[in-house]
This record gives structure tokens, sequence and C-alpha cells, in this order.
């Protein structure tokens, strides 16, 4: 069979298996997720060789140290994969949900039903939990998936979906309902993204480059967040202590997230009291600054920043710091430059308070939180996805509710028009 | 300026247009809809005049009766045009509403806020009063439009969009807000499928010819309906009068609409009772009826159903009758046949309705209840931009709501990680 082929038949038994997904109980969607979760601990031994086998490759074609800790297994990673599952069996059946059902004044019940998308196709990189996690979020939401996971994670990624298989079918639901691409050719990316006939939609998980070639090729609607540029702004009427708190754990709680702060605003006139406190703390902990002029006043050691620092998302231990005259200045820089994924003020002005969350575009806004909060578990939706930057269907992080659709029910007794 | 340039021009406009929107109050939302209405009766003779024009070029360009009536206007169109503007101005407004909004275990609120999408295109064919449906529905939910009706009635849909700009800049809003493309050159078009800096989403409204070349040329999310192929399924247990009125509102109180019916599916044990009285009402009311050897049985003038029958959108006095051996026959047909517009079950049985209503995946499904019913109106959106068969975002009828996205919104109080 070629390529071509292999697909084909991996999206029609994804599309009959989304059918007997969508019909599934409740009950059997949670005892194929505990069973998973079970057998992966059963199969540890077997996981930590199977990925022994990835790691060894991947020393072999030099992946650095990130890389190969991203790859990496171990007991404890395997358990939280296994608890992962069962935290997701915990969360509510999103499917079935009615909604809005009210009467018409033709007498006709009209309301809404959520119902699955269909089948999902997850194309990610190197971490092979995700193979788990993506698998239980489609499942849950009574969806099929198809996982496409890393050519350097694929023995720790089939072993993963050997378990899958075991848990859907001793639980009366087909194994087709999560297939994994056993090929590693990258053209297999390149077909999912055409498979408009068998894939409802396209949820990428990776770099920026993924992310890109995924948007750019696909045929298919995308979930996705392409960049992380997120921003504090410090108003004049901000609570100082509260100020430095969300400032520094915006940048320093993580690094490499998407939901780490890059680019830090300041009004002039709180400047001279906040910004001598935070450039200490960053410095301290080893975060190199970069400011404008006003900014550069304040420490010595602070770097110019350049235009191409304001449009930069760092991932690492580096800040752009831009004193700004007033509320407007930074609305205006924050609509320059936010990739909209998730921007912050600090506050105590309620008029600007809620003109902040009102005006700024971006899939999460926030007053006196730290960015670091955009994330599906700290939203309360037991898990995510990934996080969309797109306006249309999902916003935000993703959870089971974005992976359904709601479709109209009418309820009659013999209605007619 | 090149056509290149000048939709570019309009992109950049309406973006800017689309930031004033998105902040606009719903009094003054609100007064542009009602100023719009007034202006639509004052310029009654002026919009007569200038349709005259289209009518004119339309007869000389051949246009048939049906082309030439839907670009007709008369003072009854234009005073349903304007009243549908002020129905519009008496919806709630979507923007801002705030959903959700509850306390995490970390002490911030976590809710969403209900935003405009930013700027829609809309890409429709002959009827000018869509230039005053889409510009109503546009505005009142934040957004910014760009419109580009046919080309047969570019004089009327400048005349209508005048009132519009005069509506919009009386009430303090952008002109911009709404614009309509001036140029009738067809590849503005293509132009517009391509602009996915400046626009968000696009609803083509048409036939399937405008809809085909939008899906396969857009880079940009498109809400749209290709087919209406809608079916009614009578049960065995179907009550024999709801039946009847059912089935045949269904196919004859509109024939050329995408929620009529096209195939009847008829439960062999009802079909001895029900089929002679709904053949004899459907010749009488003129539809030629093409049945399956089953259906042929009942009258002699019945035509021969071909494969291709089951698959046609007549849009015509034309009906597809099938007898069915039972209720999963019929499930199959639906699942092979419908395009996952509107399909409806008429059953007192209380399982199967469950069944039907859960396992048909169509944009709306009803039980005991007209395909006719499936529109913006009915089911209380109060206006539809058009219908989704779609299963990202917005699916079915799609009202102000669907016009519009959900934000995260964080409200913390010095809240870190």
């Amino acid at each position: 069979m070629t390529l071509h082929d292999t697909m084909q038949q991996l999206g029609k038994n994804a599309r009959a298996a989304a059918k007997a997904m969508a019909k599934a109980r409740t009950a059997q969607k949670n005892q194929a997720l505990h069973s998973m979760a079970d057998l992966l601990a059963i199969q540890q031994d077997n996981l930590l060789k199977e990925n022994e086998k990835d790691l060894t490759a991947g020393r072999e074609r030099g992946l650095n140290t990130a890389l190969l800790d991203r790859l990496a297994l171990n007991p404890e990673r395997i358990h939280a994969m296994a608890e992962g599952l069962r935290q997701i069996a915990n969360l509510a059946d999103p499917v079935g949900e009615i909604s809005h059902l009210r009467y018409q004044p033709s007498g006709i019940q009209v309301g809404k039903m959520r119902v699955p998308l269909g089948v999902i196709g997850i194309i990610y990189e190197s971490r092979p939990n995700v193979t788990a996690d993506a698998a239980g979020l489609g499942l849950k939401s009574g969806n099929a998936v198809i996982l496409r996971g890393g050519s350097e994670a694929i023995h720790s990624n089939l072993a993963i979906a050997a378990c899958i298989h075991t848990g859907l079918t001793d639980s009366g639901l087909p194994a087709e309902a999560v297939q994994v691409v056993k090929t590693t050719d990258r053209a297999a990316v390149g077909e999912l993204l055409r498979m408009q006939a068998y894939i409802d939609v396209i949820v990428p998980r990776g770099g920026k480059g993924l992310i890109e070639r995924v948007s750019a090729e696909a045929k298919i609607p995308v979930i996705k967040h392409l960049d992380g540029l997120c921003h504090v702004y410090i108003d004049a009427k901000a609570d100082l202590d509260k100020a430095v708190a969300v400032a520094y754990n915006a940048k320093t709680q993580r690094y490499g997230t998407c939901n780490t702060m890059e680019t830090l605003l300041v009004h002039q006139a709180i400047a001279p009291s906040v910004l001598p406190l935070l450039v200490d703390k960053y410095q301290q902990a080893g975060v190199e600054l970069r400011g404008c002029a006003k900014t550069q006043a304040f420490d010595p050691k602070i770097l110019p920043a350049t235009e191409q620092d304001w449009a930069t998302e760092y991932l690492a231990p580096i800040l752009a710091i831009r004193v700004v005259d007033d509320f407007d200045q930074a609305m205006a820089h924050i609509d320059q430059y936010s990739s909209r994924h998730t921007d912050a003020i600090v506050t105590e002005d309620w008029s600007l308070a809620q003109r902040f969350l009102t005006e700024v575009d971006s899939s999460s806004v926030m007053v006196n939180a730290s960015t670091r909060f955009a994330d599906g578990f700290e939203y309360g939706l037991g898990a995510e996805i990934g996080i969309s930057t797109d306006k249309i269907h999902a916003r935000g992080p993703v959870g089971l509710e974005g992976l359904t659709s709601q479709k109209f029910i009418v309820l009659g007794n013999g209605h007619i028009r």
C-alpha cells in the first residue's frame, strides 16, 4: 500500500470508529480510561524499554539534552500519564448535554445538544505523554483521534498506544477510536492535513515551525496558537505588592511556557517605586533585562531594548521592559505587539480594569493575576488539548468542550409552518 | 489603484472600524439601526430608482424571471428591510456578556466574555435586502463587515449602503463599519478570500457554485452550508395525522428553500396507511413523486427513483420516497445521503425519538416537527446571517451569537502561581 492509501484507510477507520464513539455510554468511556491507566502501570517496564530505544536512537542522532529530557519516560512520568487519564474519567461527560431548550411562539421547543466533532487529528512533537493525554481527551469527548507524534518518540508512542487499544477493546469500544500513525515518514503529516473527508479538526502541538506548516497546508480547520507574547501592564494605580508579585511570577515561575510574560509595561508614575524592586528581584533570579531609555535610567545593567525585543517571544530568562506615558500608550503597545494569547493589568482602578478586560483582544485577559494562570487546569477545564488564539470555535485553553460542537434539536407534536 | 490595493485598503479600513465597533455602546448601535431603518423609508423613491437601473440592465442581459424577482425592490420589500433592522435593534446585545464566572481553587475567578469576531466578509448574490440584513447583524454584534453583493444588484446595494453609512455616522460610529465593494469585477471575490490579515470569517450566501468557489479558495474560516438535502422519516409508531401534516408541510410549504424535505422515508408497517393519504395530497399540490419499487406499488403514477434521486436536492416540486424495512435502515439512509442540514422523525416511540435526536449527525434534528422550522427566526435567534452545516464554531442557523466569540477573563487580587 502506498502512504496515501495507508493514510486514507486510517481516515476511513477513524470515521467508522467516530460513529461508535458518538454513541458510547459515559460509563463505558470512563471504564476505558481507567483500564488504560491500569495498563500503563502494569506495562511500566515495557514502556521504559521501548522508550530506551527512542532515547538511544536520539542520542545517536545527536539530540540535545532538552529534547532528550522531553522524550524520556520514567516511573513518575508514567504515573502522571495514568493519573491524567483517571482525571479525565472524573470529568463530566460533555456529550449529549442539552441547553437552552425553550418554547418558541410556534409551539416547538428548540434547544442545543452537545455532540462530538467526529475525528480529530493531533500532530505533536517529542513528548510521549501527549499520546495518552490526547487519546483520553478525544475519547471522553466522544471523538475518534488520529495521533501523529514525533518520529523520535515512535517506539514509546506505539507502546502507549498498545495500552490504549487494550483499554478500548476491553470496554467494548473500537480500537480504531485511537490510531497512531505508524510510519515516521514526514509526508504522512501532509496527507493528514488534506484528509478533509475524514478529519474534522487538526490540533498541532509543538514548536513554531510545526504550527506554521500545519496552518499553511491544512485543508481542515485548525485549533492552534502560534506565539505566546504575553504582557503585564503595571498601572499608575497598581498596588505595589501585587504589582511586584504578579510581574515577578509571570516572568520567573517558568521561562519556556507560552503564558510566560515577555514584555513588562510600567506606567511612568509608578515606575520609580516599582521598577527598582522588580529589577533587583529579576537580576537575583538571573533574568536578563532589556529596557527602553526610561527603564535603563533605573539601572546601568539594563540593556537597551530594540524594536525587535517588543516583538520577541523569548521563552527564556530575558525580559523586555517599557515605561509608558499612560494607559492608552500601554493599550496601543499591547494592540501592536501582543500575540493575543494572554495579557494582564495590575491596577486598583475599577474603570481602567473594566476597559482593559473589554478592550484587550486576547484569548485570556486578566486583572491582578499572573499570566501563568492561562492554562486548562487552572481554568477548571480539567485538562487541555492545547490553547487557541484563533477567534473561531474555541479561544484560550481548549478542554473537552472545545472538542465538541452543538447541534440544534427541535421537539414538536406534529408542528408545521 | 489596482484592484488588489483597493481591496487591501478596504480591509485596513474594516480592521480600524472593527476596533471602534467592539467598543460601541449598545444604545449607539441601536440608534444606528433605527436611523438606517428611517432612512430606508425616507429614501424609498431613490432606492426604487436605483433598483430600476439594475432591473433594466438585468432585462438587457436576459436574466430570467426568477432572478429578476429576487433582484426587485418594491415598497413592501423596502419596508420589510427597515423592519428587519428595527428587529435587530430590539435583540439583546451579545457583546460583553460574561458567563461561567467561577472561583477556582487557586482563588482566581475565571469566566468567559463574549466579544465580536472582528471583520466579517459577506459574499452574496442577487437579493439586495441581504445588504441591510447583513449590515444590521454585523453592526449589532460589534463587528465591521465588508459586503460583496451580486454585480446585477450593484446600484440597489450602493443606494442601501448610503442609508447605512448615514445611519452609522449620525450615531457616532465609523462609516467604514459597513463597506460595500464598489467594483463588480469578479476578481474582487478572490481578493476577499485571501485577506486573512483583515477578515476573520467569510459568510457566503447564494447558490452552490458560489459556496463551492468560496470553500475551495478561502484562506479564512467560512460559515456556510452547501446543500440542504433534508429527510423526514415516518416511523412505524408515528401518529397518522402528525405524519401527514409534517411530511406534507415539509415538502410543500416552500419548494426552493434549503430546509425543504427532499426525501421521505416511510417504515413499511405504516406505509399502507400513510402513503395513500400523502400521495394524494402531493399529487393535488402538483408534486412529482419518485419512489422505490415498494412506494410505486401504491400508485402507478409514481415514477421510479434512481440512486441519483436519493442524492438530489431538488429545490422544486419533486419528492423522492423510499419505504424502509425498519428504523435502522432509515438511519443508514440518512447517514449516507443527508447533507447534515436538517432531518426529522415522526414517531410516538420515546426510545426511537431519543435515538434519532442523539445519533443523527445534522445541524438540526427534529422530532414531530416540519423541517421548514430550521430557521433563525423560528429558533428565536431574531435573525440569521445564514445556516452552517460545518461542525466548527457555529452549526445550524447563525444569529448574532454566531458572529461573536468568547475570550477568557481572569479576575485576581494579586494572585500568582
